[in-house]
């Protein structure tokens, strides 16, 4: 029995299994963020050890030591691989490669080498797989450039109708309360001639990272009966699918699977939806890129011959069964 | 001959006047950026000062020594004024009182107590003033909440066109190529699946502060025959006409003067002229808060009895005398 452990570095938490070359995940670790480019590199390396380590630990007594770890992370170019190698090593583990978040989110919903997948999380981005490398990618641009319909993009237009509603600029909506509700009074300045609540969302979003916006994503979706909401809900699905129809249905499309992950694709979600109703039957859904990563990582060790639908299947339910 | 200073401290440059009771500008200073929000406190005081100072040497020999310094700002509250007092009053200078840029904008337009004032640069924001006071403000809540058709709204629209368009999502269209000629093609990330420029516009705009977006607005304006730049600049005018009309017509209306202030408002700019056909006669440009610090200023002194408006005009055509 051979081992590989494979970690999904995330930008704000980081899970590693250890899974043994019949798909079988044996361990579960967890750590804080591990995305190096967002965390910075001694910080992630950190978590991907310690998700790595726990990992390992979790595993039963006898569990052989993993031949190499799969790194899996957004926007992960080659550099952050060699600063985790000496780490890796310390803990046993002799190889260590990497692959994108787009590529795992993918294989967590199919083993298939051609197909697309659609990952709509605090951002938005959209990939095409062939030959099971990522040869073009949509949106995925950040905030301030794109990742339309994402949650930041819901986010940031619930907080800019409550601050309408409340700046006597913008019509009556129920996201206002549900947005003050998560305001603290005594960040409103008290020298502002503003709507306190104004003063003390302006205060709030401005001292935090932008990205904390995307925080607000749920409030839209948990009022569906308010006209704004609803339609900033809408709006977004209009995005997300545009930006999927653009490269499913682009110029080399096939007929393979849509692999949708990330948190506002849920099964059911407004966001969803829509694309299940254009691709019935294609579409998959991916919890994450943990089983992907898992999967990338056991094709390192060898899978020729091996059915990599059971395999994929395997490893899914094994993982389900630690988490 | 009692004689003032007054300083537009502002995000990036700081200009200092001296004025004399009977609204000549003697001298004009100017540093860096004086903001003591967002340049910090030390360096915000020390550019205050240096522009100050600079204002007092350009003075004629002979010229009496100010007897109180106004300092305009945004967003400064009363902490700003007992950090800088001790180093005004090593200049000599032994008050020092604060406004915001908001009443100086208004001020520099017109000398009456009862009026509106728009400001569209970076940002962008009503006022109504009442009787002197700044009563009511609309927006000006930052380029994450508001500022809605300001240069950041419409800088940020071009970048997101010019990146929809790069990625295949978007129309074409001619800000595209203004906005790759802006950037290095060496901030591309060779690992990138997408279009170098896209990728160099990535790396360029995260690298930066988000301010920085604002930059593009200026492609907007310059490119009135491209349809989506025309279309930005169109929707961003609305979005300002709106603001300006919901105070300006607004519960407590009156016929007094609405002074337009900041970088997108100049004579003639595309988002100024609705303003013009709306309230013929009543728009009045103002280039910046100094003429109205330093009237401000010399209220302080006393302008009781005074013909204020002959004194603003003095104040405005001494300072473009030695601009």
């Amino acid at each position: 029995m051979r081992t590989v452990v494979a970690i999904d570095a995330g930008g704000t938490s980081t899970r590693a299994v250890l899974v043994t070359s019949d798909g079988t995940c044996l361990g579960l670790g967890r750590a804080g963020a591990g995305n190096p480019t967002s965390s910075g590199p001694d910080h992630a390396v950190a978590n991907q050890v310690a998700a790595t380590a726990a990992a390992i630990e979790t595993a039963p007594a006898g569990t052989p030591p993993p031949d190499l770890a799969l790194l899996s992370a957004a926007g992960v170019s080659s550099w952050a691989v060699p600063l985790a190698r000496e780490p890796f090593a310390r803990l046993g583990i002799p190889r260590l490669e990497a692959t994108g978040d787009v590529q795992s989110a993918y294989f967590s919903g199919t083993a298939r080498p051609d197909g697309h997948v659609l990952i709509v999380g605090t951002g938005a981005i959209c990939g095409r797989m062939r030959a099971g490398a990522l040869v073009r990618v949509r949106d995925g641009i950040g905030y301030l450039l794109g990742d339309e319909g994402s949650g930041f993009w819901i986010g940031q237009a619930v907080a800019r109708a409550a601050a309408a509603d409340l700046d006597g600029r913008g019509p009556r909506t129920a996201l206002t309360d549900a947005v003050a509700a998560t305001l603290t009074p005594q960040d409103a300045d008290p020298a502002d001639v503003r709507d306190p609540r104004l003063s003390a969302l302006v205060t709030r979003t401005y001292a935090g990272r932008a990205a904390e916006l995307a925080g607000y994503a749920r409030i839209a979706l948990a009022l569906p009966d308010d006209p704004v909401a609803q339609g900033i809900v809408a709006a977004a699905a209009q995005r997300v699918r545009d930006l999927a129809v653009s490269l499913v249905e682009g110029e080399d499309a096939d007929d393979g699977p849509v692999v949708l992950a990330g948190g506002l694709l849920f099964d059911g979600s407004p966001l969803a939806r829509p694309l299940h109703e254009r691709w019935p039957g294609r579409c998959r859904r991916a919890e994450d890129g943990l089983a992907g990563a898992a999967l990338i990582a056991l094709r390192l060790l060898g899978t020729e011959g091996a059915d990599e639908d059971a395999l994929l299947r395997r490893i899914r339910t094994s993982i389900d069964a630690v988490r």
